[in-house]
């Protein structure tokens, strides 16, 4: 029989045990992971590339050897339906728009408001030039629209194909302008849609949303694994790795510029849309994303006291940023707020509106990170804290993000434990939701005590011998299985002690600064209107086990509401609105940021909050 | 003996008459020019290359070969100090910065004004970071700027060496802004001068005046013949050549792009500053070059009704205008007027601050066109018009610019003819105001009548012998010597019956123009105050030789004054206060073009005052 090994796919951190000289691609398959394989898997169109980041596999078949080059080779790349995992290995999946759960991408707190971005176009008729009329062709224009944009600029670049294109026209013209600048000029009867794009940068996933202009209407959203995430799973380790390498902090940038690049490709091409139609790109991310997509130095973010270079609002060029739209196009990159609380929590507030409302409302956005804002009805306070990547699958013994065969719910039925799949998929792994969910269930059914800890043999005894069946292990390596050999295409899924430590973690960390911040403009949980759960996880999450694990204080279930992508929604109202743009620079700046990390009680309350009472 | 050859060389016109087999090299000393010839002609450092436009010369040497590719060969480039000519030529001689007498550069209308430049320089002490005051790198500076400049803003390019500067420098640094945005950020004590360039592109010289935007001081002025001319001498020819080439609107870019680098270049060395201390550069020139230095479109310029693509005031980055000053960099162009009324003249009736005087002012800037610009105390009107090359030296036989050698200067000294010459060199050709001058005087003496006719043998009785000496040919050939061998380094410089009618010509049209402006506004000659002649040529003019050929109105001389490069010192104020850059724009904003073209009576006044009455 042959020798069993560990096979961890990254990102995602997803393992499986498989018998030595596995292929890679068989390996992949069987955590969930659906690689690209156009030709099925013979070697021929080399689209299934990964990086074998540790371990061994054996040497390149021929067919590796033409589609790679010997510095590629020897950089660990390979292609997966070709090489075998010789021994145990963690394995760098690039990018492929496949390993993401559209639902998870629903940016569906994009709120109705008047579509009146900064771009804008008009339809002119222009006055033929005379002896009598000698304006010059860029006046024509100017004057045409002066009294709704007084001091009409153009570059160069816009002005060298003008002539040629109004004389063609016959002085009927499109004009494009942002911001009291014209960016482009297409004769009437010839313009393009114009259409902008929404960028949020999460340090596990990109999402990029694709949105006409002219209606406001989303055209295509588009996700993929960030691929910074080669460098280093979470920002500190990107951090380190900008630090430590040469030319680290622009390869970490190129990274992510050439990312967003493809997706916005792939987007366009969705819809058979040119780039160049993408007058406007805005961005949303956590300050370490912002800093790193801009190329700043994000060094500072990570040691006290966390000073960002810049956390204002920025608008810079399309060539400035790298990105491949029109050549005038502007990138908006929405305002940070402190060294851990970024443009993408900026973004959540401004989405949810939560400081237009009378009564307190508290957004909470879970992810490595945790963000949370609170609206005290006066004023706006923000903090961040160190929640652990428990919550996007990381750290969990068989983890995996919100992805298809991700056991996303898991409820009594019967007395015994039932699950879910995303996409009713064989279960391959458990999300956050999933781990949120189950622990809550161990917790009713009391597998689990109020300290977090598994029942041992004799505190076995209360339970159902259904669930009696499930427990396996002793002390910390006790753990309950989840989905059995029949809901799985390969190993049971299982929860571990371990896991439910992580949790633990977790949730103390997210409850723990949830209840300072209560504290600190003196309210209680019940003068709460709503809890905004925001992120991937909050497009999955079960308000009653959120409640049930204590990661929200105790209210009324119908309080908490699930806001999905809220990030990427905050960026498509700054990009489809000009007002919404501006309050979103206001949120920024009215924000309190807390820093808990001073407060010598949360320790304390941080301890106490891991708890389950 | 050897057959006798012309030689003509480009730009500037000079013609030389030498033996068949001569030097490239010798027949361009003959004319006065001097070319860098560093190894002393000995074909080893190839410095000395020339383009053979059109003619014959020997095969090349074994240096030329190793000098040259044979693509440059081929496209008829040579050592000067190798290539014997065998037929009648013209060579082109490359920018050297040799050929520009200096006192054509003058400046001399840069008024005395408060220095204050868009670009500014602060020294700060920032506040260090702690916990309590984690504001980001560049709010800290933001704030340390905020009375001045409520909204700082930056580009990611300064930014990403923000943090580790900043930390260097203990928080003590200079910072370099330019109209709200912040462009550089020294240690305080290791902060460079900051400089700004004005650059005067002229169709035949490009200036470039470097400038200490903290002192508003000159540093250095440094100018070449506008290498575009190897593609037209004059404006028509070039707008030709751009739209009859493929590419060609970009290589006559390219060419003064580069020209204005290599001046740049030329004058931070010779102060031993470095071209990235250069914030910003300010650009006039007449509406062609303006275009062509920007990459527009030129051909409307040239055909009714004349349009440009556009003559507003426009700032474009460094990197978009192509020069190579710090990558932050901002280029300002003064406005144009009309197709044929640029921002040259915008920057001549700034400079000259007319329209803040009480009384009627004129201002002439004579090239190849002539504009005239006429404050009536009240408006501004401008007008332009064809005068033709002859005050340039061109279309005159022995005509040349403004350089070392050229007859600047002719008086009747003891009833005989005398000369002056720039730079007391021996009399190689006639520059304008030598041929204003000489018709003044060939009129005085009565050798040329009131209709321009030289007398012929008959009328010449009345003349001094000395005189009649001078006189050589008859009819369309007749000609009169101004300098003999003795004056010269070769042959005699010569006034010829087709010079004089080509002066005709010019100041007919000129004169037209001013005498329609001032009949426009119903003013006369005398309510003048001022006739200011800008220019290269308005260094050298003497009032009384322009009043005797009537090309300004009769009034008394001392009204009548040059004022050298006013166009430059237009540049340069704008350049060095932000007030007098406003005064600028506004003065293009509330000038009134005048298209004389269209008036019937244009052609029988031009006919009128080509006459010498």
């Amino acid at each position: 029989m042959p020798e069993v090994i560990d096979v961890t796919f990254e990102p995602g951190g997803r393992t499986v045990q498989v018998p030595r000289g596995t292929l890679i691609s068989e390996a992949a398959q069987a955590t969930g992971l659906s690689l690209a394989t156009p030709c099925g898997g013979k070697g021929l169109c080399g689209q299934c590339q990964v990086i074998i980041q540790s371990g061994k596999a054996g040497e390149p078949t021929e067919a590796e050897r033409e589609h790679l080059s010997p510095e590629q080779l020897s950089q660990g790349m390979r292609l997966a339906c070709q090489a075998r995992v010789m021994d145990d290995a963690v394995i760098y999946v690039p990018a492929t728009g496949e390993l993401i759960a559209d639902k998870s991408l629903k940016a569906e707190m994009v709120r109705s408001v008047a579509v009146e971005p900064h771009v804008r176009r008009e339809w002119l008729r222009l006055a033929e030039p005379t002896l009598d009329d000698q304006r010059s062709d860029f006046r024509r224009i100017a004057d045409a629209v002066a009294d709704r944009c007084p001091q009409l600029t153009a570059d160069p670049l816009v002005l060298r194909e003008l002539p040629a294109t109004i004389r063609a026209a016959d002085y009927q013209v499109a004009i494009t302008t942002r911001g009291g600048k014209l960016v482009s000029v297409h004769p009437s009867d010839a313009a393009p849609p114009y259409l902008g794009a929404a960028v949020d940068i999460g340090t596990s996933t990109v999402a990029v949303y694709l949105v006409d202009l002219q209606t406001g209407q989303q055209l295509a959203s588009v996700a993929s694994a960030n691929s910074q995430a080669q460098y280093g799973a979470d920002v500190i380790s990107r951090i380190e790795y900008a630090n430590t390498h040469t030319e680290g902090r622009e390869q970490l940038r190129n990274e992510v510029v050439a990312l967003i690049n493809e997706l916005i490709a792939e987007a366009t091409d969705r819809i058979g849309a040119d780039r160049q139609q993408i007058y406007e790109v805005t961005v949303v991310g956590n300050t370490c994303m912002h800093h790193l997509f801009l190329g700043l130095d994000p060094q500072h973010l990570a040691q006290a006291p966390y000073i960002p270079v810049t956390s204002e609002p920025m608008n810079l060029s399309a060539t400035e940023a790298g990105l491949a739209i029109h050549p005038q196009g502007n990138i908006f990159c929405l305002p940070c707020i402190a060294g851990f609380v970024g443009a993408d929590t900026v973004g959540v507030i401004a989405a949810s509106e939560m400081t237009r409302r009378q009564q307190p409302v508290l957004a909470v956005d879970i992810g490595t990170n945790g963000e949370i804002a609170l609206w005290s009805g006066e004023a706006l306070l923000v903090a961040s804290c160190a929640a652990g990547p428990a919550f996007e699958g990381a750290q969990i013994q068989q983890g995996m993000r919100a992805a298809p065969g991700a056991i996303d719910h898991v409820v009594i039925s019967n007395g015994d434990i039932d699950i879910t799949t995303i996409d009713n998929q064989p279960a391959v792994g458990i999300c956050g939701s999933g781990l949120l969910d189950g622990v809550a269930v161990l917790l009713e059914l009391g597998v689990v005590d109020t300290s977090g800890r598994f029942m041992d043999g004799q505190g076995s005894s209360g339970l159902s011998e259904a669930v009696v069946n499930r427990l396996e292990g002793e002390g910390n390596e006790r753990r309950i299985i989840l989905a059995n050999h029949q809901q799985t295409s390969g190993s049971p899924v299982a929860l571990t002690q371990r896991d439910v430590r992580e949790l633990q973690l977790a949730k103390g960390a997210i409850r723990a600064t949830i209840d300072m911040l209560l504290d600190y403009v003196g309210l209680a949980p019940e003068d709460l209107d709503e809890v905004l759960i925001a992120g991937a996880f909050g497009n999955y999450i079960k308000p009653d086990s959120a409640l049930r694990i204590g990661l929200l204080p105790q209210m009324p279930p119908e309080k908490v509401r699930g806001v999905g992508n809220a990030a990427g929604a905050g960026a498509i109202l700054a990009l489809i609105s000009a007002a919404e743009r501006t309050y979103t620079c206001q949120v920024a700046e009215i924000a309190q940021h807390i820093e808990l990390f001073r407060q010598r009680e949360f320790q304390e309350i941080f301890a106490e909050r891991m708890l389950f009472v």
